[in-house]
């Protein structure tokens, strides 16, 4: 998959009440690189409140798509997934978040698709979720599953970009891994300054320099530290 | 793994800047299961805005602890993870959320864990960061990683109860999926009925009945789905 696939996804927010939470789920959204808004029937929008809750996400919420229904937010779409925090009792056997975004992304290769957030209190009703293709759960606490409406949002979009991107997501680290020939000439210097020092007993050498690569194992050493762990090595011979 | 994990997580907040944020925070982790907060030097706190971001977590901010210093803030703690939606210079190798929440609930196993997170503006300096055992980045765009303090709480929380209850977090339907010798005799009966009506000719069979069986297939039937389908072919043969 690819982050060209983020462009098909449209977050549709339907009946919110408090514009506060629309900016704050524009901002929620941008973050994962989503951009395309739809709102149905929004309470009050556009909307100060929303300008200042969208922080740097304002050019969401300009081009958002206020529209009179759910039927015309899900216009031209090939997938819709209905969210909820909640155990519905009807409707769509749901998918946890994870598994339910799969589905998603599958389906936007070949069009545009929806992702359905419902009201902050009652959530998606029935008749809305039916509209839908799949239901997408966020496994919260049953003792208190209330999230906050662009928390949802963030949850959902965050799981959208790493399906979209894959481990690609994370930078690669800039720092130069130490070669095997470098890592085992340090092990030798190790060993030979640890025998020098007398720490290490040849007769009794216990478990001293395998425990000691163990250690350096886990670590991934990178070229820079070798040097400066042979640089050490060194110092303490002086 | 299991969700008594989440109770070994306390979430650390450094030097946050305004109480809003600590109350919403308090309330994404909550929805989450996980209920210990520290404060590393707040601002402001307690204060009003934190209790009404809070919603329905105000036991959370009741119980918090606030700290003088991060060291005090992890002390006791087997395993601490600096969380950032930005790439950072220096520091240990960064893993994504996911992979980063995995050996976060591995070290859970053997005592308290933290998860600590930097101010709304800079993040975690990078003094704080060393005192950490590891680092997860949530990967935002690049374009716009301006995720707010609470969003980055609520994406870290959701991946450790994800970690923790793993495919349990999901409830299990409570419709009854259909047996197969079931489904059979309705394909049974579809066939009869399809072949009454003249739809399907057994001269000139096309594929209807494969298609239909990919059709149904697909759509996982429930036992009393079954039962409507079948008494919706009843009644179209009288």
């Amino acid at each position: 998959m690819s982050a060209d696939l983020l462009s098909h996804i449209r977050i549709v927010l339907s009946h919110t009440s408090h514009p506060g939470n629309i900016g704050a789920a524009a901002r929620a959204m941008k973050t994962m690189g989503i951009v395309s808004l739809y709102l149905v029937k929004p309470k009050k929008f556009p909307d100060a409140e929303a300008e200042a809750m969208a922080s740097g996400a304002s050019d969401v919420l300009r081009r958002a798509r206020v529209c009179a229904s759910l039927a015309e937010a899900l216009q031209g779409t090939v997938y819709a997934l209905a969210v909820s925090a909640r155990r519905r009792e009807l409707a769509h056997v749901s998918a946890d978040a994870h598994s339910a975004v799969q589905g998603l992304l599958a389906a936007a290769q070949q069009g545009e698709v929806a992702i359905v957030f419902g009201t902050e209190v009652s959530g998606l009703t029935n008749e809305e979720i039916l509209q839908c293709r799949a239901m997408a759960h966020i496994p919260a606490d049953p003792a208190y599953s209330s999230l906050n409406l662009a928390a949802a949002v963030q949850v959902i979009a965050y799981e959208a970009r790493v399906a979209a991107l894959g481990p690609l997501a994370l930078p690669a680290s800039e720092f130069e891994l130490a070669r095997h020939e470098d890592i085992e000439n340090f092990y030798a210097h190790l060993e030979q300054s640890l025998l020098a020092s007398g720490f290490l007993d040849p007769a009794n050498p216990r478990r001293l320099i395998p425990r000691l690569r163990r250690l350096f194992g886990r670590a991934h050493l990178e070229q820079e530290e070798v040097n400066i762990l042979r640089g050490m090595l060194n110092s303490f011979r002086k």
